[in-house]
């Protein structure tokens, strides 16, 4: 299976478990559940689902728990999407080819659903140790290590640091991946560990995948970076060129387009060496890195 | 003791758990760090962290156990106020006495605080499991009890509600129910709850304090709109007025000011009745229903 077959199947699986998820009926909350919806389900790539199985996977984990773990990540992405896009801060009119949600909602529901977001992907990550679906020790070891990753240090950090550099309007290197570690590849990262956590993987395979999480992580922005500047708007689902308009340092900005190409190269070297002692159930996890690094060329 | 003195003491103890939970150096987030502490420090009642120990001592609980719990409930309810006061919600530049959070620190920033906090105490929530001071399977029931209490279907709801009602300029006295015990009651009944969920509580007494809540729960609203009408500036710590000033409908407006003391006086007594049974390691609990409902004679 390429990778490319593999990642549509897992957004399918992600898509249908977001369903049942989601499926209690709205009663009087109807507007604000409609808002917590809307991007939800407008695609995506599922990346953070994918790595978070395929890390499961690669440690010989139960895949079917990855994906509800899987989803809780991607009601987290999508509420820092929802609120990165708001007036206060990005104010961007586009997201995944569609107006974003408080253009359609207004600024308030669309704070609250992502608020919401939030507090349901913990309540999935909760649920599965009140059920004994998973090892209430696990599920609160998740929780604990996701909170950190999402948190003050993690990507609120990021974000609050990115809202500084974009006001100040220069950031140095150093700045810039302190700020993108945080911002993007500590959620990366923790989807890869609860995989592995899922799947009770050992300390040495947790932290060989961390390594490789760091290392993929940053790659993804850098990525980004490349393909804020390079991509047609159709494809990104986004304006392009946003980032450099609003003043924000980028990689390709820094290193240029070819430095940039081929920093996120030397980076998914490295991801891939980290992991290199794991057997071919890891193959998908390969498969993620390459894609993620190689969607810039 | 009188429960002003109980108020009091919680109150000192809440003040120095909650510095030892944000004690870490913020390294390159100090203003975030800062935006989050800043109404986090700045006084309150500690309601919240009251019920919750108060009700854990009422089952023959560990109250120290409980005074963490409640510190995370106290971070929940300060990220809904750090939210509340923001422009896209009820603009208020004035909270506990101090220029709100927004007013000091920019509306990007005051946002990602709220979000912050509340991460933060899903990680005060589950790492006493991680660490085995509590039973982890009584961490993820509280987690998920909490995280549905505040989410789409509470406090968050009920918050887009009280935003679709202040809109639409007016509510009825039903509406405004379903709003007040979705955005107020059900964080203050799982206050209640999580406290007898780490005192192991057997389902009858869980049951008892949920009626508790339920009828202090909304007590409490039905007094902060007497307050809003009657209590000096100084005193409440925000504008006067400020609810009726936005068309929001009250209690006070929709019952009278006498009309809605009396009810707040009925729910006190129905409360009470609930916990009836309990002996007097609830009379700490019993004077906090008391104080809730007279702070608005």
């Amino acid at each position: 299976m390429t990778t490319a077959h593999y990642l549509d199947q897992i957004a399918a699986a992600v898509e249908h478990r977001l369903r049942e998820i989601t499926a209690a009926p709205p009663g009087p909350y109807a507007l604000v559940k409609e808002a917590m919806e809307y991007l939800l389900f407008a695609g995506g790539k599922r990346i953070r689902p994918s790595l978070c199985i395929a890390s499961a996977e690669a440690c010989g984990g139960d895949t079917d728990l990855a994906l509800t773990y899987g989803c809780a990540l991607e009601m987290i992405h999508t509420y820092t999407l929802i609120h990165d896009d708001l007036p206060a801060m990005d104010n961007s009119p586009l997201r995944r080819g569609r107006a974003t949600c408080h253009v359609v909602y207004g600024d308030a529901q669309a704070l609250l659903a992502g608020c919401g977001l939030l507090t349901w992907a913990y309540e999935v990550m909760a649920r599965p140790g009140v059920e004994g679906r998973v090892d209430p020790a696990i599920a609160v070891r998740i929780i604990a290590e996701t909170s950190h990753a999402i948190g003050w240090s993690g990507t609120m950090g990021g974000q609050s640091l990115d809202m500084i550099f974009t006001l100040r309007g220069q950031a140095s290197v150093e700045e810039l991946e302190l700020m993108e570690n945080a911002k993007t590849a500590k959620l990366l990262i923790a989807a890869i560990r609860n995989g592995a956590l899922l799947a009770r993987a050992n300390d040495q395979a947790l932290a060989r995948l961390t390594t490789f999480g760091e290392k993929i992580g940053l790659a993804f922005q850098v990525a980004d970076d490349v393909l804020d500047v390079t991509a047609d708007e159709a494809k990104l689902g986004k304006p392009v060129g946003a980032d450099v308009q609003q003043g924000k340092t980028t990689y390709a900005d820094r290193l240029g387009l070819d430095g940039a190409r081929a920093f996120a190269r030397q980076l998914l070297d490295e991801a891939l060496a980290a992991i290199a002692s794991f057997d071919a159930q890891a193959d998908h996890l390969r498969g993620l890195a390459r894609f993620i690094v190689e969607r810039a060329y």
